[in-house]
């Protein structure tokens, strides 16, 4: 069942993307924006590839969103020049968005009367959305609230700013289980920004745009009447995360971490991988998982709990633990728990359709 | 009690490193392992910093231990030319391991038949550690059985490899909470490794050197008597586990992340920082922590629980979310629970003394 791996002549660990799948992912969402009558603006922080987002581009997309001002600049620097950085700006980071923006278009987002106050006397001309609390109650202005419209009137009525409008993310659709649980919550975020963009009308502030969505919300989601924009990213790739929620089935899963068995001794009653915490990150998987595992250890693109119940059940900085032994040698295919940590671990990606290694995409992993 | 950090005008999240803490901790265990007469390996796999490994070297370390071959690759680039890789040889990778151990000493770490069958084969030169499982029950052969004996022979019979010695890490001291706790796993660990030399030699086989080590068994340990090297790390900088353990205080720790407050919406009960799992890593610190925290948040440079219960409750990609509200632009340093991980999510330490700003050292993030 584990040799399908063993095709590959591959160092490991690698970061293997199966390009097929990738692109019927790309080709879904891009399919399922238009059906849905919004554009799609995609989270590139899941892959950070310029690669990646081309395809995106290529499928539709109208430019893109990330969530950090290193991640702005690198796809700034591969030729993209319409960028959503959808993370509350920080004032530490003013200059340097500053700069960034006299080269693009770079829309940043705010939720702050601080953060409000410092763009309106700035010098500079900025495209600012107003971030709403959607029910995740994560980041954003709650949407009932007096500062909803004091803050997109001040925005509105600044001289050099450009009102793109309201934005939210549906992040607790990370704890909705199920097709009906994830639509209810993409429903949810839906009508509270609708009714956000009404209330706004309401006191005179014209609402250009309301841009939303998550992953697990967009494969659920059953209209966006209201919505013009959705902002998924992690649907490129999926992961073991998104399986447990429904967004998708382990074959839809583009990124996986190869994996050599590298000590097994004698007696014991495990294995010892060269996949650890800087191979898959320490997430911890969907909160209502039933099965606790740091990565889900695929055979022949399925997962091999249902052969014998191989789990990796914990992970430390460079070694992953696996529940039972395994020879020494034995490759292994391991779906992580959440892609976008994953990536961050790697450099780059190695392409492959089916077992053929097709290349290497370069990984953008920037700070700062 | 915030406003120390409100002095650095750096961006944020940027990961600082204090060197007068630092330079400390360097002597500290360079004096420790002196008096315990021990020669000291340090594994860089920590700071993954040339200008860090310098420093201990000018403490008189001897050679250094790195977690991956392109940590190796990396140092070996810098001019390091006695490297343990120790992490048991993975045998998709030893073509790669040939051909630098051609340019310096490399030192490859092994606990299997089918890789000390590899080794033996090979047409190359080897220097080999046998892994000794000393109670972690992670990787390493059981001290106590056939194995140990049979592996240690092949090796030391094989005409092109040379048997360094017996090698194992205390990590189970990561589960023991305070100065004794700890003493005792570095006894048990002294004791069984020396009892293992004992079986091997009463076999016929010299052992040339027995290795040992972790943080937090090395700062409890009250004597090494049987022991030649140990291989501690973490100790560079220490960390918020380490702290909860016993190993130092919070004054001992050289690398913090020094974040901005980017959102606190009106009514919140809460705030966001641009430090998340990308700044700090998803360690959930010590098992046997009594608070869960994502990362001590300091106030001159003590925590700030002391100051109000202000605690890092949860981390998503690039948020870490605050468990109560704090001003916009409010800069705070997080000590992270586990400062090897957190190291490896930046390219560059911005290295200070107090609340002057030195310089930068880069970090080999390197995978592969």
């Amino acid at each position: 069942m584990l040799a399908q791996t063993n095709d590959f002549a591959l160092p490991t660990p690698s970061l293997l993307l199966d390009l097929d799948v990738l692109e019927r992912n790309i080709a879904a969402m891009a399919a399922r924006a238009a059906a849905l009558g919004v554009r799609l603006r995609p989270h590139w922080k899941t892959h950070k590839c310029a690669e990646v987002a081309e395809l995106q581009a290529r499928q539709g997309a109208t430019g893109g969103t990330v969530s950090t001002l290193a991640e702005a600049r690198a796809f700034a620097e591969a030729g993209f020049d319409d960028i959503t950085w959808a993370f509350p700006l920080p004032l530490s980071r003013l200059d340097e968005a500053r700069a960034l923006a006299r080269r693009l278009t770079l829309r940043v987002v705010v939720d702050s009367e601080e953060t409000v106050a410092a763009l309106v006397r700035d010098v500079a001309r900025w495209h600012v959305w107003l971030k709403v609390d959607c029910g995740y109650h994560r980041a954003g202005v709650d949407p009932e609230s007096d500062a909803l419209v004091e803050l997109a009137k001040r925005i509105d009525r600044a001289p050099r700013l450009t009102f793109d409008g309201i934005l939210s993310h549906s992040g607790h659709a990370y704890r909705a289980v199920g097709q009906e649980a994830r639509a209810a919550v993409a429903e949810e975020e839906r009508q509270i920004m609708v009714d956000a963009k009404d209330r706004l009308e309401a006191a005179g502030i014209a609402v250009p745009a309301v841009s939303v969505g998550s992953t697990p919300s967009m494969t659920a989601v059953e209209h966006l009447e209201g919505i013009d924009e959705v902002r998924p990213g992690n649907y490129v790739f999926f992961d073991h995360t998104q399986v447990t929620l429904g967004s998708c089935g382990v074959e839809d899963c583009a990124a996986t971490v190869l994996a050599s068995v590298v000590s097994c001794p004698p007696g014991a009653d495990h294995a010892v991988v060269d996949a650890g915490a800087l191979a898959l990150s320490q997430d911890a998987g969907a909160r209502l998982s039933t099965t606790r595992t740091m990565g889900e250890v695929l055979a022949d693109r399925q997962p091999a709990q249902l052969d014998g119940g191989l789990r990796l059940v914990s992970l430390s900085q460079e070694h992953g633990i696996l529940n039972r032994p395994v020879p020494v040698g034995t490759k292994l295919r391991i779906l992580p728990n959440h892609s976008c940590l994953a990536v961050a671990c790697f450099d780059h990606y190695t392409c492959v359709r089916g077992n053929e290694v097709m290349g290497r995409w370069r990984i953008r992993r920037v700070r700062g």
